[in-house]
Parts: C-alpha cells; sequence; structure tokens
C-alpha cells in the first residue's frame, strides 16, 4: 500500500472534547493537514458498552479512510480504552490513542509512585491506564476514579462555578485521601476544569494533560514511518470538520477553543458507514 | 390491515426515563401486554437535532411494527417533540406522545394562566408545549426552562442531594420569579426530582407529571380503535424489554422502579432498522 505523505491526519472523538488534541496538533506539528470527526449524533461515549463504543469507532475509521487520511488519532479516552487495540489490527495506517501518551509522562513525573486517574465510567472501569502504567513501572499505585458529571457540567459552560467545585471536592476526596502526587485527566473535557481541580487537589499535585503528549507521539510516529508533510505550510485551510449532529453548534464551540475561525462543518451520516 | 387487539402495545424512550410512563401503563391498564424499547446506545435526545431524533424514532418504530405491536406510546418528550407528527403520517397503527396529555392537565389546573414547563434543551426550544396550550386556551402565559443538568444528576443517583438542590434553585429561579402556578415535568426523568423541585418551587406550584395521563390517554384511545385487550389476564409475563446496549445496567435500573423482577433485557442493533 501506498500512502500520501501528504495527505491529512485524521482525528475523531465523541464530539468537541477531541479539539482539545487537534489544538495541539496544529500548534506542534503545523506542515501537517487535519480531518476531525466528531460524532455528537450518539455522543457520550463514557457510559456506553466496549461493544458500541468499537462498533463506532470502526464506522468513524471507515469514514477517515475514504478521504483518505494518513495516519488517525483516536482522540477519546473511552474510545483509546476500548477500541484501540482492536482497530490497529484491522487497519493499514497508523493509529494512535491519548492513553499511553498521558501514561507516560505521568509516569515520569510521579516521585511518590502514587498516580490519580480521572475519566468516564468506560475509561476508568476498563482499568487501562492501570495496565500501562504497571507495564512501565509494576510499583506504581494508580488511583481511578470516574467523574460523570464533569462532562455536562462543561457542556453548561460552569467551568469555575460553586457548583462544579462542589462537584469536584466530592469526586477528588478519595483520591486527596491517597496521597496522589500526580493526576491525569483521563477525559478530554477536563483540561477545561482545570483550573477547579487545581483548587480542590492543591499546587502539590501535577495535573498530566494527555493532549500535548499526544501530539508529540504522533510527530515521532509520523517521523519513523517516513509520513511527515513534505510540505512546509500547506495551502489554503489545512483542516476540515465533520460531525454526525448539529454542524452549527460544533462550530461555535470549535470556534471558542481553536486560534483558527472555523467557518463550514459539514454534516455526515456516519450510521451508513 | 387487520391489527390483533391482543398484540402488545410498544413503548419506548432513548433509555430508562420513560420506564416511568410503561409503569403508569402496567398500574392503570394491566390487561394490555407492552414491549418497551430503550435507545441506550444513543441516548440522550434532549441535546440532539430534531432529525437525527426523527431517524432514530423512524428506526424505533419499524423494529416495534416487526414485534408488532397495535399501538405505539413515544414516551420521551423530545421526540415527541420532534418527531410525533411525523410519524404518525407514516404509520398505519395509532401513536400517541407525552407531550398533549401533561398539556391539558397543566391547562385544567391552573388558576393564574401561568404555566411552567421544564425540559430538555430539544424539548424547551421546540416551543411544543406553548403551542398546543395556547391552541386550547390563548390567554395562558407559558415560561419555558431547559434543565441540562437534571438528567446526569438523576443518572448519578443525586435525587435529594445539596448539589442537585442548588442546580434546581438556579435552574427555576427565573419560573419562581414568573409566578407560575403549575409546572409541568417535560422530561421522563425529571419525576424522580420530584421533591427536589417540590421543595425549591414551594407547595403552592401544582407539578404535573405526564406518565399517567399518558396512560389514560392510551386507554381511551385503544377503547375508541377497538383495540382494547381481550384477554382479562395475558398469559406468563406480559412485558419485554430491549435495548441498544448495555441490557444488564437497564435490567437493574428497570428492577428499582418496576414493581415486577425484570429478569431479561435483549440488546438489539437499532442501526439495522
Amino acid at each position: 500500500m501506498t500512502v500520501d505523505r501528504n495527505a491529512p491526519v485524521g482525528v475523531f472523538d465523541s464530539g468537541v472534547g477531541g479539539l482539545t488534541v487537534a489544538r495541539e496538533i496544529m500548534r506542534n506539528l503545523p506542515s501537517e493537514k487535519i480531518i476531525y470527526f466528531g460524532d455528537t449524533a450518539r455522543l457520550p461515549y463514557g457510559s456506553k458498552s466496549p461493544e458500541t463504543i468499537l462498533r463506532y469507532s470502526r464506522q468513524i475509521i471507515r469514514f477517515l479512510r475514504e478521504q483518505p487520511v494518513k495516519a488517525i488519532v483516536i482522540a477519546c479516552n473511552t474510545a483509546s480504552a476500548f477500541a484501540l487495540d482492536t482497530v490497529r489490527g484491522e487497519t493499514d495506517i497508523p493509529v494512535i490513542g491519548v492513553i499511553e501518551a498521558g501514561a507516560l509522562v505521568a509516569a515520569q513525573k510521579t516521585r511518590t509512585k502514587r498516580i490519580g486517574v480521572i475519566g468516564t465510567e468506560g475509561t476508568v472501569s476498563s482499568r487501562i491506564h492501570e495496565r500501562f502504567l504497571k507495564s512501565i513501572d509494576p510499583s506504581l499505585s494508580i488511583f481511578g476514579k470516574a467523574c460523570p458529571l464533569f462532562v455536562p457540567l462543561v457542556e453548561e459552560g460552569w467551568l469555575k462555578d460553586p457548583v462544579t467545585y462542589e462537584v469536584a471536592s466530592r469526586y477528588l476526596a478519595d483520591l486527596k485521601e491517597q496521597k496522589i502526587d500526580t493526576l491525569i485527566l483521563g477525559c478530554t473535557h477536563y483540561p477545561l476544569l482545570r483550573s477547579v481541580i487545581r483548587e480542590v487537589m492543591g499546587d502539590s499535585v501535577e495535573l498530566v494533560n494527555p493532549a500535548y503528549e499526544t501530539a508529540l507521539e504522533l510527530a515521532a510516529l509520523l517521523e519513523k514511518k517516513g509520513l511527515t508533510s513534505s510540505e512546509e505550510v500547506p495551502e489554503g485551510f489545512p483542516y476540515r470538520f465533520f460531525v454526525s449532529d448539529l454542524a452549527e453548534k460544533f462550530t461555535d464551540f470549535a470556534n471558542s477553543i481553536l486560534p483558527y475561525d472555523v467557518t463550514m462543518t459539514r454534516k455526515i451520516d456516519i450510521e451508513n458507514y
């Protein structure tokens, strides 16, 4: 198979959260084009079963392959936890998730060897961070906590609200008691709650946002496979956005977090893939 | 077309919420069999577009027609708002929603002619209650308020929690100021927050839960169409439950709100309908 090194990178998520990952790729790999897909018709992924998330991920990968893309970033922790291993074996282009890069950094940063992981129910109950971290260093202790209200609170825009603070205090109480020194923000929405989480956990706990590390992992992988773009500055606006529902609402959100004016998002029928 | 009067009634919702409607049908129409479908793979419906909700509703109706059922209850306010009118014209069996029955009761109960409606973003922005209520009595004043955090709070099980009280106080402040005397609980999850909503609104405001009225509307409709079951007590366990994801989790919730031991829920692939 010949892959065009100047083809775009595919990035997908259940909705808007993965834009925090796309943003890091834009900042750190400015010569790469991106096709982003947000599965807004079927979000959230965090409360659904592994089989369902795998089916959804396969449909999205079929869509992205058709564009075509040269590599795929699963910018959703739940889909990374449930689908990455399987789809890697089914796809002839490189696929990476957001779990490993973040976990690696956490393993490097911790001094007390006590690491917390917060995420959706699906991500936390999969214990995927724990398995990966223990394979790096079996002496690490990992403490997971699902925070199901964080995504709806972000979507309501209550980012620095007393209600959000109270919810965070309750969710994070166990992790504080466990005296972790490093906390992985294991859901792409959570960096938007960084200031509340910081206030609850205190300055002594390092917060790890896997988005930046994932962009660096992508850069290294493209380099290794000889797939780094040869165009220094891609022509025109190098980013395209697709969703499965409500393109306008997505565009508004994209404009609020990306340093570009996203003028058009196309809606596609993902169930047909 | 010949419809079997002893066929089951189909009831559907985005997830578990519609079980509050199924429960009223069980209580008030004990000779009717029920096939319930919860679209747990694609919930929630409240934040998605009219086109997407219509497409989902059509798939579910195709599934229910195949069973076959003799009538369909859309036990979800958002789907009632976005799909009922259209699917009624496409289906040769009776279809009812949960909007009209609740609105009728609210119109009868109000004395000050000031009615509040709470529901999902989709239901409230559709203004369907307002249109229906004004067609009954143009002098009514209707005040709508979307409460997007209520469903996740119910799903987290924080039914009588200080956080839920604080969220409810904030959402309902405008409606209190408008001095409504009647409040329609326009989402099937909300009756589970009844005690918090009552505490915030005070005893002078009548809370309308459309589930009971919908069961009565169904009874009247079956009677009118000659479709009332002729079996006084259906044989065996007359209720069957289907979902699109995580059958076990659904069964646990069903057992917590239904007066029966729901032992089995079947998972089907709704995207194939």
